[in-house]
């Protein structure tokens, strides 16, 4: 500006009309000629001056239209903690039709950005399962133009931070989570925008899924899982995986608040082996500096240990890892077992009844606790509600000899059911559900021949184990048994195994030291969080899935 | 005794006298002399059936003297859960001189049995922290002596069923914990009895340890660390033990329950990578199929990427990795690592002052819920308390810079500390209880030399970092900072720091998508309770700990 002014005084208008004059016919002026033309010049000078005056203010005025809200909006510096203004921000979540006329700071993602003309723009602000739709209307010495247009152009999740007006919504906003209020900017700056293309949108992402058998859907473009599962950060953002993995935090946290409250004590088992037990055949092999180890399958061994030890009653929450070469909907190659293991006073069934009273405090807890999460995940998984027996009746509880009649009655040849089979299993929840209306249900007594060589065999029966899996809609989801205490029986059972005694001697040697009779189970959190929502696929209830194909992100 | 009865009559005593009369002189007996004699025969025959009737009798109560109490002790079946009594059974700790005259029933191990005479025996019994003092003396028709000798002779470490009369002790018994109460034995069952050598009695391990420095205590064996971890199920039965392991299990309730309270989630992140990240050099390397995997050495990266999922916090209890041939008393090749992570809003001093909250929740929990246990843990490991800043001023917190002037000032060479290493560390740790009497202290802005590529550089000082350590008595149990949150900046330091950004794309490209301004922690488990308690061995602080040269039990 200073620089316009001061090269003002050397832009006059050129004098060129007396040359053409000139061409015409050369002329002595008079005086008063002279008095006259110098005055006209005079005044064409001054209303140059005058417009040049007019037009630097009509450019000033212009250039302060683009400046106005320059410090309103824009690219924020990188965060190197500069500065702490302890400037309070809110959640999206928290705003209220009461709050209408406060000013809030927060920030959020863009979700969308929409320009209505020049002159408006709407943008819908998401934190987490929460969105508010945001207005940036142009307003003198507020909101420019320019701020507008850079509003508008903003890339969809592009963190920024927002300042705004909290507005009472004329009508409930459908398109946010939050409905009832929406935010007038006042400012706006990026906090972190995208430097990479956005392989899907989360809204796309965030879209019900069509059943399995029904034909693409043309209109939306739908993101398959492995697409997803290749950009999982991006996934993860929806709605849906913020609700499914809050609830996987619920449930973790309900198995801890239960089995603190009756005495448990959580323990931590290595999962680097010496040797290659339980089972050999799939277990993972680790370069251990000039030797090898093994990954643990289960912290199996360690919790009956514990036991040995007189820790009672143990649980762990950790991950357990199988080398298994299946491509299923429900294997992974590692996933998180919730684990535990308790000393019995009389009975095994002190343990089963134990587990059953963990799951319904684990389904109760859900249930009053998530309903916002698990009916965000309903929008894109629709599923029946889970269901289980409440009331004095008690859970569904039979042998594993009724749940073959059960299935032969239905049509399933007998001799085909020395083991219940995963499509058999699929079908007694289905026979069960249709017959006991509940989608979880006990099955005990299992054949010995079916479970591993540390299950004490049936008193009456040595065919029969005292043994139970529990099930959710038609899927196994714990498996657990009273365990052999008593090393020559465990002796004896290894060998019968093909397992060599010598391979497991500290394991052998906690029972030669004494231990009490005991029962347990393990459960795997992926499978109870799938099945209870219906993901019908275990990849979308684990944060980062491992398979035999997958090992990144 | 039906068969005895039976017999009786037959055991009539052989009427000999007659033919050794006949032998002094022929003689025809009278009428009178025969009516005598037959009375004398008859008297005698009734007196020898009196006295056979008499030793019979003596016989039966002789029998009964071995036999009365047959019920009431020796070995049960092998529990296959045959029967269910329901019989209630109660916990030494629960056991008050309220209780006196009550019978009460209750399974433990035998700590001590002690004969005193024929007639009495002490025992010790153990659950868990908990003892009492049981007496069996000998008395008709309940405890015989057998009973006694067979009491006397249970191996220690047994297992029993105990059923006894709660007696108020007349004076305290100071080899019990529960000291005012002893239980008057009336039945002694064995539950699970020992098949091996006890390598170690529990007292042996649960005596006090001599000072490093100190001369072996000739007058008790001491048990010493390797035999200790060889016969681990027997060592960790120690009051002592039992007392570290519900501390441990203390400080993971109090890390989730101050983290769920401020809106985190619990994360469950993947040890199997697919490449080797961080520091190549200290990674395992699994067999993955037919390919490799490596265990991850820390939930830094999905951390990080959860929060560019927009999960805002997070934190994870799990097991972290490290390949480091180090065999010190502080490095395990597995521990359990607390790990948070969070989006800030303005500073890195959010989550430095959140992570200082969360150690001042953690030890005003532990010294208030678990002050049992830290008495019991102090009688083996004495140690001065662990001391911290309570009050307006808040914890010690210093730069690096001013750390490094406290260890000059005390005559170490400035020039030797560009980093401070193990023994400075200690020495700092001294210099600090001297001066500001806490064992509790954090240090901020580390050169950015020493910390790893996404480490946030200082914003004036880019040889200085937003980085802190947190340490307890001289030992860093926390390390952590404000994390680069811009993918350009990350691939500059790592470029910087050797790394090839292509290897670390999925990681990369979280950035890429655009990520909030975050920072975090992560706490060694191990480290934090062998602090703590001062157990000077950091294997002392783990189930089963795992090093170079320890893969079991």
């Amino acid at each position: 500006m200073a620089d316009a002014e001061s090269t003002q005084p050397t832009q006059q208008p050129p004098t060129e009309a007396p040359a053409a004059e000139g061409a015409e016919a050369p002329k002595v002026p008079s005086k008063n000629e002279l008095k006259k033309k110098a005055k006209e010049e005079e005044k064409a000078r001054k209303a140059a001056e005058k417009a040049a005056r007019q037009a630097e203010l009509e450019a000033q005025k212009a250039a302060a239209e683009v400046d106005y809200a320059t410090e309103f909006y824009g690219k924020l510096p990188l965060n190197q903690s500069q500065s702490r203004p302890r400037r309070a921000r809110v959640q999206i979540a928290s705003l209220t039709p009461e709050m209408d006329g406060q000013t809030v700071l927060l920030r959020a993602r863009v979700q969308t950005s929409r320009a209505q003309g020049s002159k408006m723009v709407f943008l819908n602000l998401r934190q987490r399962t929460d969105s508010v739709q945001a207005l940036l209307s142009v307003a003198p010495e507020k909101v420019s133009k320019q701020m507008a247009k850079w509003a508008a152009g903003l890339q969809i999740e592009s963190i920024v931070l927002a300042e705004g007006i909290v507005k009472k919504a004329p009508e409930i906003i459908k398109s946010a989570t939050v409905g009832d209020v929406e935010l007038h900017l006042t400012q706006l700056h990026l906090i972190s925008g995208l430097e990479t293309v956005l392989p899907f949108t989360v809204d796309d992402a965030n879209r019900p899924e069509p059943p399995e058998t029904e034909a693409e859907d043309v209109q939306f473009k739908r993101v398959l899982l492995d697409t997803r599962l290749n950009n999982r950060v991006v996934d993860l953002r929806t709605q849906t995986n913020q609700a499914v993995f809050r609830l996987q935090h619920g449930i973790g946290h309900l198995f801890r608040d239960f089995l603190d409250g009756r005495g448990f004590t959580e323990i931590h088992s290595p999962k680097l082996q010496g040797a290659a037990t339980e089972s050999g055949a799939s277990v993972f092999q680790v370069s251990y500096f000039k030797g090898k180890a093994f990954l643990a399958q289960s912290p199996q061994l360690a919790k009956q240990m514990a036991i040995a030890a007189d820790f009672e009653r143990v649980y762990e929450i950790g991950p357990v890892f199988r080398a298994e070469d299946s491509n299923t909907h429900r294997h992974m190659t590692e996933f998180i077992g919730l684990d535990l293991e308790m000393a019995i006073e009389e009975h095994y069934h002190e343990v089963m009844e134990l587990l059953d009273d963990l799951f319904l405090h684990m389904f109760r807890g859900l249930k009053q606790r998530y309903s916002k999460e698990i009916d965000a995940v309903r929008k894109q998984f629709p599923a029946e509600e889970f269901k289980w027996r409440e009331g004095p009746e008690g859970t569904l509880k039979f042998s594993f000899k009724e749940a073959v009649d059960l299935l032969v009655e239905d049509g399933v040849p007998r001799e085909e059911l020395d083991d219940i089979d995963t499509t058999n299993e699929k079908r007694l929840g289905r026979i069960v559900r249709a017959k006991y209306d509940t989608d979880y249900y006990i099955i005990d007594k299992f054949p010995m021949a079916l479970r591993p060589f540390y299950t004490m065999p049936d008193p009456e029966d040595p065919t029969l184990s005292n043994s139970y899996d529990f099930f959710m809609r038609g899927e196994e989801i714990l498996s657990g048994a009273q365990r052999v205490h008593d090393p020559k029986l465990l002796e004896e059972g290894m060998r019968k195994k093909g397992i060599d005694p010598a391979s497991m001697s500290y394991y052998l040697d906690a029972f030669k030291l004494g231990c009490p009779p005991h029962g347990g189970g393990g459960i795997g959190l992926e499978r109870v969080l799938m099945l209870f929502l219906k993901l019908n696929n275990i990849r979308r209830a684990s944060l980062f899935p491992r398979d035999p194909k997958r090992l990144e992100p």
